[in-house]
C-alpha cells in the first residue's frame, strides 16, 4: 500500500503519474483541506477537488483548478446582485459543490462525500481528507502600509493574488481536530509514504497540523519519501517560493529537505538541483535525483516511478 | 395606488401589461409563496422569480419559468452524484437561489431578499412575498392504485407532471403565518386590487390562507377585482383546470366567481365567455368581458387598461 500526503494542482499531476505505475485501489491520498471554505453559500474543498478532477482526467488543463470544457455563467450572473464572485467557480464545478454542501447540511462527514464524489467520478484510489473538522489556514500579512491583517487562505490566494507579504500561518480549528478515520491507519500500514510535490507550509503543513499526523510520520520516518516542489529556487505553480522566502524558509531543496527532515527519510530533487545534493543530506535526508517538471503525464509517470524506485 | 395578488406565469404576464397602463412604482404585488421549496439545498421562489423576471423583460419567451438564455450546465452535472434533478434550474437562475439562500441563511427575511433581487432588476413594483414564514402547499393525491400520498407542490406539478389525481390541497403552516410587512396595509390603502390570472386553489388560494389576508379583502371587497384564469372551461397554462375539477369546483369563469365571491365584486371574464355573465352575477360578482387570453404584451396591457376601466 501506498499512501500520499497532497494538495493542489502539483500533487494532483503527481497522483495522475503514480496512479500509471502503481495499481490505484492500493493508493490512498490523505489531502489538505485547510483551504476549504464557504463560497455563496456552498462547501468547497479545493485541493480535494482538483486531485479527483485530475485523476478523473476531467482537469482543466492548464489553470490548474477547475473542470475541462468549464462555463462560468452562474457566478457571472451573481455579480447582479452586488456580489463581488472573486472565487470564480464554474458551473459544473457547482454541481459537485451543491452536492456535498448538501450531504454535509444532512450530516455526512467530509470523508464520506468524498468517497461519494470519487465512486461518482470511477476513482479508485481512496481519497481522505486529511480530517472532518473544520479547520483553515490564516496568514498574517503585511500590508505596503506596514498595517497587518488576517486572511483566509482563497482571500491570499485568489482575491489578493498573493500580493500581501505573509508574517505568519496558522491553521484554525487544527488543535482540537482529529484525523479523518483512516488516517493513521493508513500512515502506519504503508510500505511508502509519499510527500507530493506541493506547498509546504500552506498545503503539506496542515496536514501535519491535524494531531497525530506528524507523529505518525515521524514513526515511520524511513518509509517517507518527498519530491521537493521547488525547482531551481522556484515553484512551478503556485506561491510556495513567496511564502517560504516570507517565512525565513530557503526557497530551494534544501530548505524543503530542512522543513521535512523530521518525518522524510528522502527527497527526490530535480535534475536542476544536483549540485545540492550535499546540502540536502546535511539535513539527514537523502537525495535523489529525477526528472520531477512534469510537463505531461508520461514525465509524471517516470517521476512516481522514481519515487518508488527510490525507496525500494 | 394597486394591489396585485399574483401566482405565477399568468400573473406575471398581467403585470407585464398593469405596468404599461399605470405607473409601476404605484403597484403592490403580493406574491404566493407556497410553492417554494428547496432543492440541492437552494431556496427556490418560483412565483416571486417568475414575475421578476418577467417585469424585467428578462423571461424564457415559452416555457413559463426561468430565463430567457439560459442553460443548465450545473444540473445536467449533478446527475453524475445520483441526484435525480427533476426540478431543472438554470444556470443563471441559479446565481438568484445561491444569493436568496445566503442572505436568508445570513437572517434576512424573504421579504428584503426579495427588495434586494427586484432592485438589482430595475424593478420599480414593489413585491412582496404574501409571508416570511414557511408555508407549503401539501396535496393530497389519489394513484392509479387509490392508495393516497401527500405530494409538495412541485412535486406534484414538475416531477409527477400533475398526473395523480388531487383529493385535496393544505397550506402547511399557513396557520401559524402572519403576513409579510405591508401586506395588510397595502390591501387597506389601496384603491383597485386585482386578483390576477393565477390558479385559485394553489396560487390565489394559500394568499387567503395567511391569517388576516382574506378578512382584509373582504373588508374591502367593493375594490376588488379578478381576472378569471379560466377561458371556455380551460386553463392557458398550468394545472388549474384538473385541479378545480378534481376539487368539485366548476371549470369556468363561474366557477371562479364562486371561489372569490365573499371577497370579490367584479370579475372580468373572456370574451369566449361572455354567455355566462347571468351565471356569474347569481354569485353576486359583477361580470365584465374583455379579451383575457393574453397572447402578447399588448393584450395584456390592454386587459390590463380593461381592469382598471372596470373599477373606475
Amino acid at each position: 500500500m501506498i499512501v500520499a500526503l497532497a494538495g493542489g494542482v502539483g500533487a494532483a499531476r503527481f497522483l495522475r503519474g503514480l496512479v500509471r505505475v502503481a495499481p490505484p485501489e492500493e493508493i490512498t491520498v490523505i489531502v489538505n483541506t485547510a483551504d476549504d471554505d464557504i463560497f455563496h453559500g456552498l462547501s468547497v474543498s479545493p485541493d480535494l477537488d482538483t486531485v479527483t478532477y485530475t485523476l478523473a482526467g476531467a482537469e482543466h488543463p492548464e489553470q490548474g483548478w477547475g473542470l475541462e470544457g468549464e462555463s462560468f455563467r452562474t457566478i457571472g450572473a451573481l455579480s447582479r446582485f452586488g456580489v463581488s464572485p472573486w472565487f470564480r467557480l464554474g458551473d459544473l464545478d457547482i454541481a459537485t459543490h451543491l452536492f456535498r454542501t448538501e450531504r454535509l447540511r444532512d450530516g455526512a462527514t467530509l470523508s464520506e462525500v468524498t468517497r461519494e464524489i470519487t465512486a461518482s467520478w470511477g476513482i479508485t484510489t481512496l481519497l481522505i481528507p486529511m480530517t472532518d473538522d473544520a479547520v483553515g489556514t490564516r496568514l498574517t500579512v503585511e500590508r505596503e502600509d506596514a498595517k497587518t491583517e488576517v486572511l483566509r487562505m482563497q482571500e491570499w490566494f485568489v482575491k489578493e493574488r498573493t500580493a500581501p507579504t505573509v508574517r505568519n500561518v496558522e491553521f484554525d480549528g487544527a488543535q482540537n481536530s482529529v484525523p479523518a478515520p483512516g488516517v493513521l491507519d493508513a500512515i502506519s500500514e504503508a510500505e511508502t509514504i509519499i510527500i507530493c510535490p506541493s506547498n509546504p507550509v500552506i498545503s503539506i503543513g496542515p496536514i501535519l497540523a491535524i494531531p497525530g499526523i506528524r507523529e505518525a510520520l515521524v514513526a515511520r520516518r524511513s518509509r517517507v519519501v518527498g519530491v521537493s516542489p521547488i525547482i531551481a529556487g522556484e515553484t512551478v505553480k503556485g506561491p510556495a517560493d513567496r511564502l517560504m522566502q516570507s517565512l525565513g524558509i530557503e526557497v530551494s531543496c534544501v530548505g524543503v529537505a530542512k522543513t521535512y527532515a523530521e518525518y522524510c527519510s528522502t527527497l527526490i530533487i530535480d535534475e536542476r538541483d544536483a549540485s545540492r545534493c550535499d546540502d540536502v543530506e546535511a539535513h539527514g535526508v537523502r537525495a535523489v535525483v529525477a526528472q520531477t517538471l512534469m510537463s505531461d503525464p508520461d514525465v509524471a509517470a517516470s517521476l512516481a516511478r522514481s519515487v518508488l524506485e527510490a525507496m525500494e
